[in-house]
């Protein structure tokens, strides 16, 4: 990939705001030393931004006696932007402001077998009227993520395995309930903007995101962007063999990482240490992960010996990351993270460290996904503002 | 990373460059066809390859009653290049032209226990003499590729597993037998720059090359560029899980990929399947691989078995590979390969469609190396090219 000048400028683009989003109010100076960028660069981007509606002027600050510097900030209530994290076992949407703080939320429960096509779109779509329902402004776009392989170009949900989902044409689908523009990807590539922009892996160069719940999969950040593969499908990392001839998957394979740490793994790794343990709920992944990490901060054995068992597959998938990738930082995230995080991070640094190369795991820190909202609610939306950000007519210079 | 416009220039002198070398005579119309860019940049870059001395004026063709056009080739006679290729049981070095051709070889064999710093310098810097032995011109650069974890800035060999290597400062002892400018990396990237300039990867958005000799990895070619790491040290694949406590590795770990496809790993895959075969050569990986692939191309029961398993753990370790990648190509390169790649093609590309996910599967090619000589030697000479044409002051200007 040849990157143009136009690549650039987007992306210089996402870079003044990014910093604005983070640490606002700005001036144009201070713009120009956190970003690296000239003073005169930054102010045609400036500029652009001001003309597109997302920033705004907020007043002077004193420079020491010289020419009082104008301070800018997001236009937060200029625009909204939804973003939805569609997961095996829910729908979460939010809404956000342009300055990416949560304005509503809404949730909807996929239970188990309800996963057609047509019954995620209702919940997709109930949960993004919910959110907009009190909202009157104008809304840049609804990004919308979902698991498995999605074609984003096309709108189309390649494969889920988790659903056995082939080929469904979602974006169309949804298009006849909620209003364009719709943006689709995958909640590895959302989770990992996410970080991009407002997370642990803000300003590093290489970073991935470990993403654990019903899947797993690892979002890549390569040389301080989104990597996606040729066909948007990189980052399958939970379809990566641990146990050559191990546990059966759901995509055909045998022993693939996600058998091992996924939240049906993990709860794998529970039952054949105990098969009848209490914390066991057969049909409901999210109460048995609950369960499991009550019990093994209350320092139950079995519970305990589980997440062990977890952290220690978690640590050699993680390693192998490591030493393919040689990162700067690991994010975990997601769910599963959520309920078992802090209890898996001192052992699954401790795998790390035991299969890694030594020159590899002395660059590579291991975190906890700093996000304290959803992050692929936030990537998603995210996604509807790049697209708004791209020098492309997908957005109208406001009057 | 923020790339400048200083990135992209050099990014574009390269891509002219290689057009040039792939291609030649060209004029400056073609190569704004081939490159995308405009023809002012492509004269502007022209400009200035004409000043360092790499391209010489040719002639010219008849336009079709315009203006005759310049035809440009590369000025190959006005510099050399060595590249140097050290593996664990050989040093080879080559002379190359500035169109990265062949000029000159000399090769020296690593033997068993020999493998102290100043025996390899010693081997290196005999090799580089010989090559140079007939050599009256200017050479622009030496490349040396070390296998192990590289650091390229210091000049440091930081790791060389299969050696037991650790901070070896290999720049500083080779300097004193071999003129500067010495660029130091490892065989992975230099196949891989070689792949991106001359063979497989040329052209192709996100790639891989799997090197198999006696330590295994894959070289990554992502976004059309190498992919380095934080650390330069990405693509120690051969280090990755694929038998989770199985063969124990040098590395400390056990069931890396590498002790099932390197050398000494299909050693042992045949070993397995036949303790006391004929075809075990127990100090000689070299031999053994060759007597391998000629028993197996006879259809020796055996043999075929061993290639098969052989296959079978390629095939899952590059099935992780296109799942996590997701790339437009593989490219199966290194010593092992010239001997065995073209029987294990078939079983591999099986295999890998076995283990890939389908939509990753599908845009993924599998090839052997098209390059004709060693890879390795071909991209540490290109590093030394790559040098040169970055805008630093590694090279005069002719007068």
């Amino acid at each position: 990939m040849r990157r143009t000048s136009r690549d650039i400028r987007t992306a210089n683009r996402y870079e003044v705001l990014r910093h604005i989003i983070a640490d606002s109010p700005l001036s144009r100076r201070e713009l120009a030393q956190l970003t690296g960028l000239s003073q005169a660069t930054v102010a045609t981007l400036v500029t652009e931004l001001l003309d597109l509606g997302l920033l705004t002027d907020v007043g002077f600050e004193d420079s020491e006696g010289g020419r009082p510097r104008g301070l800018l900030a997001v236009a937060a209530g200029r625009g909204a932007l939804v973003g939805v994290d569609v997961a095996e076992t829910y729908v979460h949407a939010e809404l956000f402001d342009l300055s990416l703080k949560v304005v509503a939320r809404a949730d909807r429960e996929v239970r188990p077998g309800e996963n057609r096509p047509e019954q995620v779109v209702a919940l997709i779509a109930d949960a993004v009227d919910e959110v907009l329902a009190g909202h009157a402004g104008r809304v840049l776009g609804v990004g919308v993520a979902l698991p498995g392989q999605v074609d984003r170009e096309g709108g189309v949900s390649v494969y889920a395995p988790n659903w056995d989902w082939h080929d469904v044409p979602l974006r169309a689908l949804l298009a006849e309930r909620v209003d364009p523009p719709l943006h689709l990807d995958n909640p590895l590539h959302a989770g990992t903007v996410a970080e991009l922009w407002s997370g642990a892996a803000r300003g590093r160069e290489d970073a991935v995101v470990v993403n654990l719940g019903t899947g797993v999969g690892a979002g890549l950040a390569l040389g301080g962007g989104l990597y996606r593969g040729i066909g948007n499908s990189a980052g399958e990392w939970g379809h990566t063999t641990l146990v050559l001839d191990g546990r059966l998957c759901h995509c055909g394979n045998r022993g693939c990482v996600e058998t091992y740490v996924g939240a049906p793994g993990i709860m794998l790794n529970l039952r054949e240490l105990s098969p009848s343990s209490p914390l066991l709920h057969p049909d409901d992944q999210t109460a048995t992960v609950r369960a499991l990490a009550a019990a093994a901060a209350a320092g139950e054995p079995v519970a305990v010996q589980a997440v062990r068992d977890t952290a220690r597959y978690l640590g050699a998938g993680i390693a192998d990351l490591v030493n393919l990738l040689n990162p700067e930082v690991i994010v975990l995230s997601s769910w599963v993270t959520t309920y078992l995080g802090e209890l898996l991070l001192g052992e699954v640094r401790t795998a790390v460290a035991r299969h890694a190369l030594r020159h590899s795991l002395a660059r590579a820190e291991i975190v906890l996904s700093p996000i304290p909202t959803d992050p692929v609610c936030l990537g998603a939306a995210t996604f509807a503002l790049e697209r708004a950000l791209a020098p492309t007519p997908t957005m109208r210079r406001t009057p």
